[in-house]
């Protein structure tokens, strides 16, 4: 018994010292990269790898597959390299980390197609963990669960994401979590926090609602213990293990030492470091359990939404989300809903009504969302995530990580601008349009009435990748027919003849400023052309210049209710920057205040009134 | 004895009842506001203004006060109630909340001059009343430091930057700092995360390091105990309240009950509440004690900051900044340097190693970073805070937030765009220009060489309000002189001749391929004028302007390392909307890649090879 203890533990140590060689040697290869942080979690990785780790290498979609994020971004070799061992890909394709030509790059990203998401901004990795742990949950009928892992820094523990994601994991009681924390007590500049202080992440985690273990990350028998344990764990919560481990652990000169954070060996000390691991074949050791094949289970009928709004009605769009929202998750099971316990002001609380299991509250922890909800893509869903316009700023990095991840998340923000009201500034969104429009091939969309609002809606369910779709607190009037379309890309002309002096380009509550200021510049016979620019990105081009050279001045007016830099303005300016057409542009650009909807349109200089001053200031 | 503490807790408790009623008379006036989320919090604000609160009314810069944040900030009228109650303005003045005339916000803002920060965006206020409890603790040399209170609601518990805050708190052992955790149970649209549980609280915080009590929040006694625990408290940790409470608490048919979230009372509703309260004389009930006044102790020495390159050189411009804080903070000892664990690679670290005493290592938390910076400059210090470029999305609402208190705060990010190389996309910040370019008067600006960054660091530190400078990772050539002068707001003209046939405008490292552009260009007898726009907020309209006229071509080519959208091209383009000029632009359009700086700037199409391309084809 002792005996096969020992061959096996000779035989793990063995595999650890090649993971351990070829985490070194890529990234000598590379020039850069981060050797000591794969180091530090060589062990507890080999472990995994060797007995654990269920997965189907051809197969990456099988939902029944277990999944291992690397929230520690930077330790990409050692990910790189586990799979190579198991069998992935040929070993020397190590040697090309980090250049141009390789899918290895200096932190995972999708083009590694074993990649769950996109890491390297620290603290995310749980949030996806748990995205993928709780569609499991709600989606796999097998009694055994498949297990999500996430290896996180000691470093990454400081940031609040991670604190959500473990709120979240122990309220949704996600069993087949089982983080790791790899306490390697170094950070970048300095010791962490907490240093070795293990006991300071087993508290938090343990008050955080986890059961948790805390062991020597180098120690075999621990490591396996460990796993152990997480398997038999029958507490209905998530699980971490908490590993003491060393900074470049298995190589004598690097191992706890300061200063080698993000540094590659030089080649002459990669020799020596080699020459300390012994003489190791390189070989597939790996070889992982393939789990059964499991297809997503989706049924997708063509949709088709009832309007029930006629011209005149007054309806605020964001009053038509869960509406839209149920009819879509009646045709498509894949659909999920998410939404920062302000449900009941975004609307998506009526989809919560009817499809509960796939309705996930969040609280108010916007970043766990967003990463959530890239997790769930990543599992087959389709997420729609909803909240203030103003609070998607909190997940401006998480949506940055979803973008690169590929993730296909729809993203739907109520309370756009001063139009909220009394709430006051803190509430306004007036920036997030131009945060989603940062990322190139992110749709946006900004529609000022029911009825386009819900066909717009319906289009964006159907596209890949990040759309943004901003919906308004105070009612506006229905001015489409039922039968009207809205393309992406597209736009509407509301006014127009042949003898217009400009065009006044509006989207969502200034439309309706637009037509207000029409009215008033038609008593004095000043005959505009107005656009609704319900599409920013992409924005209908070719409609703006036609329209724009149509008119005796060859003059756009931007209005919206946003703050000047990189709204409607600056979509149409920068659609048309090379023509020569005018741009001026009606934004709002200062602080705003609480007070009377119409109070604040003109305080922000984008009431009717002020779009009539302008365009006779244009004259 | 007893009979004194009956006649006190009459008192105390008719107090409370006035607190209550102006909470509701004030939101009913309004007919909007959050009447319930005030209530519950009633009874422990009324003991601390009644008991403990230290404040110098007519002096709320005085850096001896203790500070009052409602983190919770839709709870705003109750701030209020409280500062009318104890004498600061006409109690009737709050018959004007959220009124667009009023200075009494929806929630809480400068205009108040009792605001400590804007707060209505969750979850930041414990971060802001951290950066005040370490100032004092830094600064004041008073044995018994002034104390900070941050009233927290249990919804937004759920956010990470509590726990970021609640971190920094612990390990910097901020024991002035004391938050009340308003645990009323009910969030807007359903239960909160732990509900009643007060238990769940009192472990996280625990187990952050905080000493912690749980009460009854309505129980006057409990209440007060519970100050003089956080006021004998000698352990060196932060002090919290759990404070268990009804939310609309005091009125019967409110209390703990569902759907009254943000809703005032109707006015028959009203009156039955107020005759449930009593007859109550609206008179002043608090009076704050005033703690001595002590100013905040500052030497403004002219700063002049030593350049020691020459032109050719080779430094990379985040390479210059530790240097540049370290002479500006001798200057100035209100400078404050805050990192996020990465001051090796902004140079931060060079602050740290002459004024330690004013440099916070943050850790891995930007959101908690941002905020606690707000509250430097809340207490009269100008806070520069870094990491790296594509981080600061992180905390893209704090700093929305910092923007709205009106907070004093610069910010420099390092590693930008694509030209960082192995690192990957997630490292590269290709879209925080326009982040920062959102909010209206922000500076932002981007130097190429150490000459221009260490004169613009240098201007931007006496600047008001917000501000941003981007940084390098790669070493760029010095190309400007000692002796020359970077105003912000304006540009440098590096090349012109009377004979161009267009502009190229670039800013950062695209300066030194526009520059090797314009050598490729002249070997074929072309001639373009280039201007490197350092300052891309205010930016250089006029000198822009003037050089698209005198080009044969009227035509500006931007060339940024960032994304399309909302960087200089977009500056450029909404600088010379009302014009017509063609500006065409080259920026990055596409996910990024692991690779060598040059492969990058080539893959993104801004390398020098394409800006000769692209002048040829608009030839």
């Amino acid at each position: 018994m002792i005996e096969k203890y020992l061959t096996m533990a000779v035989d793990l140590q063995k595999k650890a010292r090649l993971v351990r060689k070829w985490s070194l040697i890529s990234t000598t290869e590379a020039g850069s990269g981060h050797p000591t942080s794969c180091l530090s979690a060589a062990d507890i990785m080999t472990i995994l790898f060797d007995k654990y780790y269920t997965y189907y290498l051809n197969n990456p979609q099988n939902i029944a597959n277990d999944r291992l994020i690397f929230s520690k971004g930077h330790a990409a070799p050692l990910f790189y390299t586990l799979y190579a061992l198991a069998g992935a890909f040929p070993i020397e394709e190590l040697k090309t980390l980090r250049k141009f030509s390789s899918r290895l790059e200096g932190h995972q990203t999708p083009e590694f197609p074993y990649t769950e998401a996109a890491t390297g901004s620290l603290g995310q990795g749980l949030s996806v963990g748990a995205g993928l742990a709780l569609g499991m949950q709600r989606e796999i009928k097998l009694k055994k669960k498949p297990k999500v892992y996430v290896l996180l820094g000691d470093g990454e523990m400081a940031e609040g994401q991670i604190w959500e994601a473990a709120n979240f994991a122990g309220y949704y009681q996600l069993d087949n979590l089982i983080a790791i924390v790899d306490d390697n007590r170094l950070g970048q500049s300095q010791q962490t926090m907490f240093g070795h202080n293990s006991q300071e992440y087993v508290k938090r985690l343990s008050a955080f609602g986890w059961e948790v273990v805390t062991i020597d990350g180098h120690n075999l028998i621990e490591i396996d213990a460990a796993f152990q344990k997480a398997f038999q764990n029958k507490s209905k919560k998530p699980f971490a293990i908490v590993a003491v481990t060393d900074k470049g652990h298995g190589i004598s000169f690097l191992s706890n030492k300061d200063n080698w954070h993000g540094k590659p060996l030089p080649k002459d000390k990669l020799s020596d470091a080699l020459n300390e691991l012994g003489e190791l074949k390189d070989e597939v050791v790996f070889s992982l359990p393939k789990p059964e094949v499991i297809n997503s289970s989706k049924i997708i009928t063509p949709s088709s939404i009832t309007i029930p709004y006629s011209i005149g009605d007054q309806v605020a769009t964001r009053e038509v989300y869960g509406h839209v929202l149920t009819e879509l998750g009646k045709a498509d099971e894949s659909l999920y809903v998410l939404d920062a316990e302000v449900k009941n002001s975004t609307y998506s609380i009526d989809f919560l009504k009817i499809y509960p299991e796939r309705f996930i509250e969040c609280f108010i922890a916007e970043q766990n969302m967003v990463s959530v909800a890239a997790g769930l893509s990543r599992f087959g869903k389709k997420p729609f995530v909803s909240t203030f316009a103003a609070f998607f700023t909190r997940a401006f990095d998480q949506i940055r990580m979803a973008w690169l991840s590929k993730a296909t998340i729809k993203f739907v923000g109520s309370h756009a601008g001063v139009s909220i009201g009394e709430d006051g500034s803190s509430q306004m969104g007036l920036e997030e349009l131009s945060m989603f429009g940062s990322f190139p091939g992110v749709t946006v969309l900004q529609p000022c009435d029911a009825v386009s609002c819900i066909k717009l809606l319906d289009e964006m369910s159907h596209l890949p990748g990040l759309a943004y779709l901003q919906t308004l607190r105070p009612k506006t009037s229905v001015i489409y027919m039922k039968s009207e379309k809205f393309p992406i890309g597209g736009s509407k002309i509301l006014k127009q003849s042949s003898n217009d002096l400009l065009t006044v380009v509006a989207s969502g509550i200034t439309v309706s400023e637009a037509l207000k200021a029409y009215d008033e510049l038609q008593k004095e016979n000043i005959s505009i052309r107005i656009i609704d620019c319900y599409s920013l990105v992409p924005i209908d081009k070719n409609s703006l210049l036609a329209s724009a050279q149509a008119t005796k001045k060859n003059i756009i007016i931007t209005v919206e209710d946003h703050f000047v830099h990189g709204g409607l303005g600056d979509f149409v300016s920068a659609a048309l920057a090379d023509q020569q057409i005018v741009v001026e542009k009606m934004a709002v650009e200062k602080h705003s205040h609480s007070g009377l909807k119409d109070e604040l349109l003109a305080d922000a200089g984008i009431s009717a009134d002020h779009i009539v001053k302008e365009v006779k200031r244009l004259r």
